[in-house]
């Protein structure tokens, strides 16, 4: 038996013994390295929701994750027993329109972990062990980088993605608003895409620190600076803060025919500048997901070329899943928190 | 003495008699062929203002306009006397950081005829004769082309700009909003680019019949059809009718993963689905006045590639401006209308 | 019993009749429409191979077709009995990490019908009757879009692969090299795409004359001109003769920061003016087959937007195969020979 | 009087004095600070052209200079006495079609310094003090950035230009033939772009020792290595050594679907598998000087973020001049060579 975490509900967080399902020949059998709570786990735990997907029966959370290979469907050729391994999440069909122009994210038939966005749901890996195709998984063989890093290639696929959709950055200065997972993922990829320079913004001193740490070159506190000294600031400005004064100052911020790339989560309708895009020719753009930059993400943590040690708040055992959640959740406290087995 | 038509405030147009200018070595003297009047013309007209550009000085409107050479400077090379010409209104300074990258619409010096952007103001065209430096005139040797049409490269030129802002649509459906001058230029500019199907949606009946006539293969009411039959109709919407509903129309309509250009005039602030925005991974791109498609209009115009007569609505005389611009302004009676010396 | 035209060595075609084989749950039995003789058909018969694909069985040329439905797997939903359908050739994995970041022309697991590119060879289309996956099939309802055009669908979409290669053509002169088939679908295409001027080189007065029927502005005998009235004529070249004179043309064609793209078939090792392409900065680009474009193909035959009739000059029936490849070889007789049945 | 280095001919090196010419209003007159001897320079030396560009009259080489203000025209504003400056030897002109669509580097009018393409030529800075118009010059306040790290701005805009041709890199891994200047400034540009890796083939140990020591991941004596070894190796190849055997390796090396830049010189004529470059769909890409990149090159150098200090292999003063040219053409010996003021 293996213990799973499942969310039946808002606040409603259960952990229960689950028996392991069979194995098809090219499935492989895992038990969780580390498991990252994400913002949208956070989002199913509290409001039972994210956006339009809404839970319709338990579901297991968990997309960011890394495992330990511990059985082996018959056919299986990739992964062999005890390998550490970086797991996919995403399972674009490969036949739709959007997969066939290069924008798997975009997938009609999307089946991604740990989300209600199709029903049944999409079971996540917050879990003692799982199954997983063997396309899903990389084997990462540098035996110094732990399993919570390996975990973060999800996450950091997210910046990546966010700066595939800004265009290359090479030479100019990116801002960013949020200093949390995704905002600090957003400044490893600016800086590993050569930005000349990376801002931050944030209105929480402990996330600006960590931007700092990760490589801002700058970072301000916005609700402290006049919005004017925040004028033409940047050619790119990736919004990862998900509130709409954030978005409000990647509009001020963004020099005239700048790129606003929306990455955090916003309520459905919030008071823009459609004009000014117009006039100013801005571009904004949403980025959902991510597609091929799960890859470079493993490439670039397993190389350490980018090092997400420092987001790395703290790990919990699965049998404190609820604590994990309540600590993930207050900004002041963590950055990354992860899932771990003992 | 010339006539000049001069905006002072807010329904003040005034006609007057100017001296010439003398000529620089690299000037040439034209008489107006055609001026068409456009909306920010109408602008200046009803509001005295544009925008964040307001009168400052009395204003001589017009930016789209065709030309007869009637003087040379000492150095002109380019054209002769009896030159028909196509006239480019816009002036980058070819220095700033913007001309360097290719987007001299966004030039930090723009010098752009018929506006109160500078002061004093660059003054515009709706003039018996005015002066203008030879390198922004295109001779029209094909007799056949009218100098109406020939003042229409610049309309065109933005549908152009807006359509190459939207990316290559080859292939793609394009949806605009809008059947006015810039709505219907865009029609032209969709189906130039090889767009596989042309819609247009607006509330007017008139222009839903211009834009059929100048190549839409479908048009819509958009106030007579619920907004659920509007979804996922096009990769690529134009919003060219400046209004929040259209918008909100190009905001339903783009598919997943598709495009909208801006190019209308919008108020300063409008409602927006920013989270849409990111979950569908949209792009809401500015497009501001025309660079190189200028000379692309002057092409298409003169090989007939693009033919723009049906949208000429009406030819005045500069003595009766006033009765123009109100005809302009009724987009129930015209659609462009241009002024021309007798 | 069908009857089937199998290519077993060079000069070696040969008719048999074969047994139908069976139908999966969602294959379409097709009776053959039409079916283009392709260059690399011909190259089949010719020499047995083409580049380093050479028969290691009999081969079923053939992937220009259209068909008429006549059977149906019993899960199949996308056509019935009578249905007039394109045949998409190209069956790329949909996993690779080609066709995952939109290239699926390139995937490594590419099975193209008619082509020994695999083997066992993937078998195509010249019979009279043969098997499809339902996927490939895109029913024609325009009943007066003839199965002759149907056909077309796969060469006009190595025109706009071309085209689409070259990015964005709007504005620009194409320059052409070849007015066979391949050339004049190039020029389709380059209409298509809104290119301001198309020039076609030749050697071949009746190719030049049907690239003119087909919509070039200008053509050129360019063994008649000296090459310096060919210098510095087009933005974009298109490379579709296959010969390395026709290159040439190319090179010294394309104007400074231009583009060339490669269609035709050339041999192994040509002389290249490698430096020239540095100094002045050009493209030169492959492009192999096409992806996306053939349903961009289809939708612009149907829609008469482009219009292919021209270039089908002769149609005979299965049973007089080889009398219609040794037609096609011969370009002073014929652009597109095709087989049908009767 | 101030002391000048000309090329009169092949192998004619000359020392001068030279008087200072007048300052204009926006010029200043600045003494080098450093000035690298580029490849050009020595194809002066060694051969009185570079390519198609032959002097005609004694020419000033250098175009790779830092420099420290020592005079003012009356309207200078960018700079001050005593200001060390980077300066950018290429002069677009800003208005023609090239400048206009953002690629001044291949300005139809370009004033490129140290160059025999124009006539009078466009004397260079290997001299003690010399005139240049402000909007050149940077001011570098970093005091601890050396006048030689800043004379690096100029070849490392070339290794910059090359990946900018290349398109976005990141992920992905790059290849590139030959280590020495141009070559390392290519490993460097390649980090900074963020690819994954980066691979450098060379024939020489001393380059291959120093692209390693500028970030090169992996480094290959290409004449000791099979082809077959090196076939399907990277996504981009960047051919930096300028030779035949050079650009094999990279069109071998290339994936399919790859991109290779050519930044080094060749021939006028070279063996090419045009061929292979369709049907494995290449793209070959000239990449001539650099443009904005130049800024982007200061603006790496004097933030560090790219280290330039191992390539700088000597500084000798100007007086010993044609010693430091011998020293440049010894690969073996050197990798940049600077010419600097006592």
């Amino acid at each position: 038996m293996s213990l799973a975490c499942l969310i039946h509900g808002p606040l409603d967080l259960r952990l229960l013994d689950q028996a392991p399902p069979a194995l098809g020949p090219t499935d492989v059998l895992l038990r969780l390295g580390a498991g990252g709570i994400c913002g949208s786990d956070l989002h199913y735990y509290q409001h039972g929701r994210v956006g339009a997907f809404a839970l319709r029966e338990p579901l297991v959370p968990g997309h960011e994750a890394s495992g330990v290979v511990v059985g082996l469907g018959s056919d299986v050729s990739r992964v062999k027993l005890g390998d550490r391994v970086a797991i996919n999440p995403s399972h674009p069909c490969g036949r739709c329109d959007y997969c066939a122009s290069g924008r798997g994210n975009l997938c009609r038939k999307m089946f991604f972990l740990g989300s209600a966005s199709v029903f049944p749901h999409a079971q996540g890996m917050f879990r003692e062990t799982f199954v997983m195709g063997e396309r899903q998984l990389t084997t990462i063989t540098e035996s110094h980088i732990s399993l919570g890093e390996i975990a973060c290639a999800e996450p950091l696929s997210i910046g990546l993605h966010g700066i595939n959709r800004a265009g290359p950055v090479l030479g100019e200065t990116v801002l960013i608003t949020g200093g949390g997972t995704i905002g600090c993922m957003s400044v490893l990829a600016a800086r590993l895409a050569g930005a000349a320079k990376v801002i931050v913004c944030d209105i929480n001193d402990r996330s600006l620190d960590m931007a700092r740490t990760v490589g801002a070159d700058q970072v301000i506190r916005s609700d402290q600076v006049p919005q004017a000294e925040l004028a033409d600031l940047a050619e790119v400005c990736i919004e990862a803060a998900g509130s709409p004064a954030a978005l409000a100052t990647c509009l001020v911020a963004a020099r005239r025919g700048g790129r606003i790339v929306q990455v955090g989560t916003l309520p459905p309708e919030v008071p823009f500048p459609a004009n000014s895009v117009m006039a100013r020719e801005l571009d904004y753009r949403g980025a959902f997901r991510a597609h091929l930059e799960f890859d470079w993400a493993v490439q670039a943590i397993r190389s350490r070329r980018v090092d997400v040690r420092p987001l790395i708040s703290a790990q919990l055992p699965l049998a404190r899943s609820q604590e994990a959640f309540e600590l993930a959740a207050d900004r002041s406290r963590s950055t990354k928190v992860q899932l771990i087995t003992e």
